[in-house]
């Protein structure tokens, strides 16, 4: 495998900012105050695992005009040094007395204008990643009707994919394509499902993966119980359906898609099942171009099915994909998401066969000028078979 | 490898929930409101890795008297079924009018006093994982003023593992320790150390990993950088020490200790330095024991590390450990908890060789009745040698 190029160049940074920038005047806000991994890094480039520890908080803000400003924990500084910031402003955390809450109202007063507006993600699918406590002494000290919503700018950005960004999801694509491949190596009648979880994540690192940032699935006669369910003990059994739903990181971006096996003989309404739901996410992409609504994906496939009943209790057949491994919007019938070239999807259809027997497909594309491309390889049309 | 039993017995929860109640009683809350993914878990075991989806909001209330009340996406209420919750309400996520707050609100009303007060996770390393818009419609709806800090009841009860805990951690430590055993077989001179990352996770899932929920390191000539970079493609060179930190993930529980190794032959500078790092780790293992403090076992370590400085831009030199890769308390001079059986900590210390050369250690030990035990295996004595 011959490397890809790692992170961004500054001006895919800049650009960012600079349509942030746009539509901060638009909607009359000094500035964004970003404290999430995604939200950072879409501006900084900061990407680590470190994240992982919720000890500390890590705070961006970024002005409406000028260059963005981290303030972050001391143990960050290096890293942060190596992106295109050059405004980093640290404290030695964690401080049980202020755990940069005053570094952050003192920069606040610094750099933004007297009485500053200051958006903060609000909206589904974000959150506040720091303690209540200091986000309570934040809006009491600079005063708490000055912290309003980002009006979705962040959501609203991230959306849309850049030609960068959609190379890295391909990226994580094609490693997951080539893992599932070789899913016959690790898969068979008599192994623990926990062991083929276990496995096909080395398969992934195997094939080219930074980390494996999800694995779910499952197995069972006729079908699953759910598609969020961590490895189980028990044996693959003929009769089994297999799927496996992962995400694998590619410098700091995923994909999300699935693939389902048959162990041995199914029953024939597996391979009807699937047979619909591939039919399913077919419909969707044929119809997936700017233009059409995340609202109208779901109806194509909706109507496949349920036979139009209007969704399940997944709640969505699909979403966007990026950074994170579930993003904005959701193919759900109350999105009406206008899709726009660069916005990256996952299709994912499900059939409830019977009580706790469901089936799931997943594939992930992106929008184009001109309709939609597939980033995962398109599942085969007949269920595979597996020893 | 033989399997290890998996998840715990309901009398576990019970005694959790237990001494969560009378916690509440005693400070006057009248229920706690969780919604991230170890707060959730500690009293449901709800495993999944599926949070790493920040779509859907999930919810638990614990009343003062009573069981837990699950309030959560549907998409989970199969895998929630199969925990020991028996109340839990569901609602399709996500709900762009309405994503969960109408059916708390009317569970609160239910289920709570009039007047409720409820205790929400407020302090350091505590977050909220819910949009602030639906944050701000739940206090709208029931009364800002009703929830109140939690007390850092969910703070001060996790802090102190069950022997069932203890022994996930001890496994994870046991994985990591025979992958660290392993690593000659993938690092030496002239391998890129996003290869060393990768295949060493290979190496954990290999040794028995769920999954490896944190890797990080540095390579460099007489230290590295700092100790949350991600790979770089930069080969091993004679001379780098080498440094892998990792936290690797069994039945829900994390290790997190780093080892570290010389690339051929390394400075005398560096020598020194890890044998003052592993004097700095035995000072504060004979140290510590039930009584002494979190600060304590700061000092013993600061005063070898940095002659008693008072510490260093990593801002502590341990930290709990267990459900995530770090948890309360912190080793700083600030921090005046007083240890108890049953905790289980990281001792982290750090040596700035010269600017942007460090060199870090870490250990994993538990506190007992009389003394505290090892969780990983110690590190070799002198630094050990790969080719």
């Amino acid at each position: 495998m011959s490397p890809k190029p790692r992170g961004f160049p500054e001006a895919e940074f800049r650009q960012r900012l600079q349509a942030a920038q746009e539509r901060m005047g638009v909607v009359g806000l000094d500035a964004l105050f970003l404290s999430t991994e995604p939200e950072v890094r879409y501006f900084t480039g900061f990407l680590t695992r470190f994240w992982e520890s919720p000890t500390r908080p890590w705070f961006l803000l970024l002005p409406q005009s000028g260059d963005p400003i981290a303030v972050i924990p001391s143990i960050g500084a290096h890293l942060m040094a190596q992106s295109w910031i050059t405004d980093i402003r640290t404290w030695r955390a964690p401080d049980y007395d202020d755990d940069g809450v005053t570094l952050l109202v003192d920069t606040i007063a610094e750099c933004l204008p007297a009485k500053a507006r200051i958006g903060v993600p609000s909206g589904l699918e974000s959150h506040l990643r720091m303690p209540l406590a200091s986000w309570d002494a934040l809006r009491g000290a600079i005063g708490a009707r000055r912290m309003v919503s980002d009006h979705a700018i962040l959501r609203d950005l991230r959306a849309v994919k850049s030609d960068y960004e959609i190379a890295k999801i391909r990226e994580a694509c094609t490693i997951a394509d080539r893992s599932f491949a070789r899913i016959g190596e690790i898969a068979q009648t008599g192994v623990p499902l926990a062991d083929v979880f276990r496995q096909f994540q080395i398969l992934c690192l195997e094939e080219g993966a930074d980390w494996v940032g999800y694995l779910a699935g499952g197995a069972g006669p006729g079908g699953y119980g759910d598609v969020i369910t961590p490895a189980v003990a028990r044996p693959l059994c003929p009769g089994d359906v297999l799927m496996l739903d992962t995400g694998v990181v590619h410098d700091g971006y995923y994909c999300d898609f699935d693939r389902n096996f048959a162990i041995g003989t199914v029953d024939r309404a597996v391979d009807d099942a699937y047979a619909r739901l591939l039919e399913a996410s077919d419909q969707a992409f044929t119809c997936a171009r700017p233009g059409v609504t995340a609202s109208e994906l779901f109806q194509r496939m909706d109507v496949i099915v349920t036979g139009g009943a209007g969704g399940s209790d997944a709640g969505r057949l699909g979403h966007g994909l990026g950074m994170q491994l579930t993003e904005w919007p959701s193919l759900i019938p109350a999105d009406e998401t206008v899709l726009k070239a660069g916005m990256v999807l996952t299709l994912e259809p499900g059939i409830e066969i019977n009580p706790g027997q469901t089936l799931v497909h997943e594939e992930n594309i992106v929008i184009t000028a001109t309709g939609a491309e597939y980033l995962s390889t398109p599942a085969p049309r007949n269920l595979p078979r597996l020893a």
